[in-house]
């Protein structure tokens, strides 16, 4: 499908694309390289890519397909820096969690006869550099590309079909239009799990030995979210703040109706709104976006039989 | 262990203490009630008890532990329906998230010679009703005990070694300090997870199947605890109003602060905060309260091969 594929940055959507890739033949040749010396040592190991080169410019030299899989706050400077070493006709993507600031930064680098569709695989788990990535993580995921006005539709064809050669379904959006969509059922996810387990921690009347402990109850599904990378998230915050503001100002004004509905006791408010949020669940489950399984599918011990 | 169990209820809770007791050999006999014909018509079919009665005095009549598996609101009207119909020397007991209501409410109804000790195990799914329980549920989660003072320390002994008969660890405190610890471990994080839901499923900008499909980015962990049973959450709101209310005044302190970092492009204080946070999730896996595995071990399919 693509010659040579470059891969800028190797963790966790990084090396995933370079397993999936690899698995199902979709690239000649994948190319990588990462900012540490360390995760480039650890690529070359792992024996998946191959070639692993020091800069940039480098891996970005004779790729027909480039996608930056780095940090946000990274891809307006990485843009500039492989910008002069961009084959023509080749497509650049990246796999950011925000695309309008990405489309900003990123869309000035990009020279003539070059193709600029940035994409966004809404998938990912809460673990983070070169060996946590798998070849099943796109599979069934939503991938969505959001290329600017008057990119050649072909282009988007084909970084469509990369990713669905991947397994993932394919959605086309404006970057505005994604990133208010990523706002509810990503970023504000996020900032309020980062929230409460660390409210959690500080609490001066419950010892942090006892929320570990009784975390079981609810607290520990945030603490997953609240363990993922923290620099992707604090560059996801800073790339998309108006949206991310406007979900939270929602947001406060539903937790202060349902907190005035406690105070009043007003138990059939409060009924009537945990009996439609189960509807949702109910959706989620039926697309195939998680596991029917209760406690979404995780193992439990046996007990052996007494005697 | 005990000669005859009496189940109050069969839902989740109650039909995996039903299962448990069972498969563990921990009771001789188990007699259940359930408050709808439709319940104790599908308990009589699970072929799981013995008995299944009509009414709450008749299930407690003659038996040496009687285990109220409702709703908190139900309990205090419950007990004292059975009041008179309880067995000298028998243990009353319930499983209700939250403790302080429950011993204020039940408290009065219990007999003189009767032994009344709380517990509350911190376990459950999202899943509801007679055929969601499973003999495992309690494996290596905590079962809190919260004895009123002056309990006979025997009683106390036999149920926490029921409660461990069953995998569960055991420990005992008050009840005032068990519902600030579930207030920020449980109690919370299902009011914020019910708030989000309801907030994305009402905005204007982004359509419910928009938040369904995307969900794989962090929102559809939230819609599992906002998928549990709106009766049993509606009473622990009610009758754990303080401190809850407690809880979310310092949860809205904090989320004011990174709302601040936000806004200020603070992006040393958001990496900071995120940072920290992922110490708190080690905690847990470290002691086994989840599993290790990314994505709480979700399942993934795989993709066919080409060619």
């Amino acid at each position: 499908m693509f010659k040579r594929l470059a891969l800028i940055g190797f963790g966790l959507i990084g090396g995933s694309i370079a397993r999936a890739a690899r698995a199902q033949g979709l690239v000649g040749e994948i190319v990588t390289t990462a900012r540490s010396e360390k995760t480039r040592a650890r690529v070359k190991e792992l024996g998946i890519v191959d070639r692993v080169v020091e800069t940039n410019a480098e891996a970005a030299e004779g790729a027909d397909l480039v996608i930056l899989c780095i940090p946000v706050g990274a891809c307006g400077p990485v843009a500039q820096e492989i910008s002069k070493h961009l084959a023509p006709g080749a497509i650049v993507s990246d796999v950011g969690s925000v695309k309008g600031a990405v489309a900003r930064e990123m869309g000035p680098h990009i020279p003539d006869g070059v193709h600029f569709v940035p994409a966004h695989p809404v998938a990912g788990t809460e673990h983070s550099g070169p060996d946590s990535g798998f070849a099943e993580l796109f599979i069934n995921r939503w991938c969505i590309l959001t290329p600017p006005e008057g990119t050649d539709p072909s282009a988007t064809e084909r970084l469509r079909a990369f990713w669905a050669g991947m397994g993932a379904k394919v959605e086309v959006m404006t970057p505005d239009h994604h990133d208010l969509v990523l706002a509810i059922t990503s970023h504000l996810p996020h900032l309020i799990a980062y929230t409460i387990v660390g409210t959690a921690d500080e609490l001066a009347q419950v010892t942090s030995s006892e929320v570990i402990k009784f975390s079981a109850g609810g607290f520990r599904d945030f603490t997953r979210i609240a363990a993922s990378d923290p620099t992707m998230w604090r560059d996801v915050f800073l790339n998309n703040k108006d949206a991310v503001l406007e979900m939270l100002g929602t947001f406060n004004e539903d937790l202060s109706k349902l907190t005035r509905a406690i105070r009043r006791n007003d138990g059939e408010a409060l009924f009537e709104h945990f009996t439609r949020t189960r509807a949702i669940r109910r959706g989620i489950v039926e697309i195939g976006q998680d596991s029917a399984a209760p406690d979404f599918g995780r193992q439990h011990e046996t007990l052996k039989k007494p005697g």
